[in-house]
């Protein structure tokens, strides 16, 4: 670790890490390097995910890779070492990378101001000052700071599923993401996030950004207890004018969240 | 396996997996090790297509892979246990990723609903409650539901010819997909449809959702006793306007489906 | 070979196999093995062209590949058996595929119909019936079937030049070919066939379909005594309108024909 | 080196390298030999580094690679060669290269003209040659020329965060920046550019000119000491139409500048 | 050899070939072996180029690739030989091919006619068949025939840097250089090629075709004495409205001429 750790003055960074398992490479060690290798890496993650806020989420990936880890914590130093590390714990070669997206949590940038709450209740009538102004302005000052919190600092669930991928907004002439005001793409946000609202409790997403560290601006996270919730919610969102007209969408990385005995087994590493 | 089973609430997962078999490895082999391996690997997809309503085909593929597997089944625990099994049985190495793909059957969104067949009979001046009331709309809900069933729940032939490929409509300004109404775009799927019912016993076609697990929306498995229908039915369809506006093509897998044995024989595995 | 064999109702099966030599792979054999490997090659390759029908080309490739076969049957089954057999023969992983193609001949669309020459003897004043018009019909006839003989079962040249890509016809806002009427396409497409017309005697053509097959959707393969003319057609074509709006163009692999003996001399493959 | 020198006129040569480092050649190392090549390594770059107008960054990449070096200096053959000697030392194919960037430090086009500053002063009334005209002329002309070197001969910081990709400008119907005229690009650039002032002290920036020698037209590295302050004016950037319309940006390479010896370190090289 | 070459009628073929040099191969060679293999392509280069009209530009490359060459023949056979010589020489899998390019010398379409000197000499009032009028069109034949020498045979300089990149015309709705007239093409290449004229002297270009035998169409090489005067002429020409509008570029490739032996030297492989 070097002198002057590398903190975010909030949120947390990100990294997403997919490999293959080069059998090839693993099955040259011996049953109990096999598992000193495997035991090494658990105690490694352990120890990472003891530090404050830092979360780990193992994955046995569909497809295109073999393991996917998911990494967040509030200093990126510890977090670089800790990529550094996994490759190598397990032996040289054994880890192949096939993908990385590193990223930060961060605020929404089109959460409802207090400007438009206080609006909202004007509206409606409701005299400034009086009680039910005041317990509802609260209420939503209480809310905002929870979305906020939640968007900076996630937790992470245990849910089996798992779907990963990047995406950025066009820049194309007819579609130009970045040509709108901020109140057309706020209010084209809005539509876009009570799709998500609808999925409450059944999908959780994580959407991280990326933009200056990576070809895509946005690292979309999905749990979710049943694979076909997030088939659902995607195919829905891409209706969504944002996604219809404005989404371009990176490569996909699904997995199955395990603890990581049952991930060893799941590759048929050892024995 | 873990303790609790990751099963499709309807419909079935769906594992297309394309590999290399590297033959180098391969050929480091014995005779006798060659054997037990080509042996371990049929009774593992025999024990897996044993499970209820799983189905395995198997493809000696053309040019750019060498074996092909299309794997169905209600759990993903249990198909993601045999995708990494399959990697692991013939030996570290030998087989060698070429292309993955996971997505689920699903019903059609664009299928008649009762309410069109309805008005359809009252169009015809069919008095609602009449008996031929009665007996068309049981009629058309029992081809509705066999027709659901058929998109859930598919039984693959044993057709020699097999043809997959992945897709996804255009979000592109002046063809966009998503930005038309579900009526546009049911009209369009109508005629689309069509040309598959004039193939009717020629050519076997399951589209599967892969929306939010891969870069593609839906997987195409064409399955045909002739190679020249499938080219023709694709040709066909790209001049209906839903493939010719909105239809964008991945990366074609082509094969014969063989028995194992004469799979081996085929790609010179053994003796 | 599998009990049924997979014929073609009417045309061939064809498969572009384009390989590099891996050298190191091939420098662990001893003269003698690569004499045998060698010898055995050709004779495959000998064995499959004297099957009714079969046709082999084979190529010294330039740049991007060493060695490449065009490969023509009217069986699947055993032209899927060749190419395993050709990568198996030289010893594991010494051809390392670079790129394949599979594809069938096909029929024109756009040759001139019958009514369409009946038409122009009416045109030009002749007698239904008469013995011109009856002479006259019956050469056009004549022709038609000749030039739908030469499409499907083409006699490939032992010219030393040979250029393939493959190609497909665009679908995008402001250049959609699938979106043309069958009358503009045909206008289209003759005015092509005058530019190929033109390199008669100079160019051989051998135009092949892979729709369904392969992300493109026909196969160009090009036979010339002389390399600048094959240069000259093709850029004379593009500018043609069915290649200018219309045409996308894939990978090009260049090779020369040679016997195989002189191939392995140019490839340095013996002593 | 070779007799003449290749030396730019003005301006610096830079050459961005990014490797991974090969652990299973590099663990065929003893642990001698490897403190041995770090040692070497150093040497080389610190000899390099003494050169007039020499610089070095060293980075510990995130993710898409190990390590990369940002190289400058005014003659272009020592420059080379170290790049060959960086992918010697270490030892045959411990450093697998990822990601080369050529490009030259340039002045910008879009300062400011003598004209312009002139034109400024009159339009605010100051009388030509007057004490005020003659001292605000001065000093834009050293700002000038301090902007000038800068961009010619900047000093990179020792900040921790660096991010690295390469751009080009769009050519496309609807967004092409070489069809604007120079007024409207200088226009356009200045809006960027006060973007960029508005991150002094926080963001530093190196924009190298790579026409001719890239498929991108320049290479941007971002410096900073706290990663969230380049994903915020890249974001910011990303609205402002100079990037909004017509910026297209290649792959982005993030990673933490360290000392070599940490940088062994956090690689886990020795011990 | 075959026994019948392949000679362009008139021009050159031409081979741009870029290489890695495989230090782990090459590692295992012994110094002796080393000196040899260097040594025997040396004289395979040598033995080439005094071939007629014969030439060879060796290249050690910057960043994506270790070594280059630009070879040129009449004959196709032997330039195909020397490839494969060249692959096979330094011993098996040294040379890992990185990019190879396959193009011919051709006519400029665009030269001015001998109906425009003419019609050029009429509009200054000068008598057909005078004197001058003789003298001006001998001129003008000889400039031309000149001019067509130096692009069918070029004579390649010794300048220490190159630049190489393949390009081709779009052919998208909005930019369709192949919807263009020969007349705008030419008046549109005329301002192309006065840019070029500027910088006469300073770089010099060789423009071959490579229609029908790459994705690409043209091949363009530039030679500098100052890296600085390519970046300035390609930057310059990206806002001709050629290139603005209709040049799509492919991977540029750029090196510095040395002679053999300083490219060993350049590369470490030699002691």
């Amino acid at each position: 670790m070097v002198d002057s750790p590398l903190r975010a003055r909030e949120g947390l960074f990100v990294l997403h890490l997919f490999y293959d398992w080069d059998r090839t490479v693993w099955g040259r060690l011996s049953p109990k390097e096999k598992e000193v290798a495997c035991a090494r890496l658990g105690e490694r993650l352990k120890d990472f995910r003891s530090g404050e806020q830092c979360q780990v989420v193992s994955l046995a990936c569909i497809g295109r890779a073999d393991v996917g880890w998911i990494l967040l914590s509030p200093e990126l130093h510890s977090l670089q070492q800790l990529e550094k590390d996994l490759e190598r714990i397990p032996g040289p070669g054994v880890l192949r990378p096939v993908y990385a997206f590193f990223s930060m949590t961060e605020r929404s940038e089109y959460l409802p101001t207090e400007e438009e709450v206080v609006q909202g209740l004007a509206n409606r009538g409701i005299p400034p000052g009086s009680s039910q102004w005041e317990s509802e302005l609260a209420e939503a000052r209480q809310r905002q700071k929870y979305l906020t919190e939640m968007r900076l600092y996630p937790t992470l669930p245990d849910w089996p599923f798992v779907s990963f991928y990047p995406m950025r907004k066009k820049r194309v002439p007819g579609a130009n993401w970045y040509a709108l005001s901020f109140e057309e793409r706020r209010k084209l946000m809005q539509g876009h996030g009570s799709i998500g609202r609808k999925y409450q409790g059944k999908v959780l997403q994580m959407v991280t950004g990326a933009t200056g560290f990576e070809e895509w601006e946005w690292g979309v996270t999905l749990f979710s207890q049943d694979p076909a919730e997030i088939k659902s919610i995607v195919y829905e969102m891409r209706f969504d004018p944002v996604s219809a007209w404005y989404g371009e969408f990176g490569p996909f990385f699904c997995g199955l969240q395990l603890p990581l005995p049952d991930l060893w087994v799941r590759l048929g590493l050892l024995g």
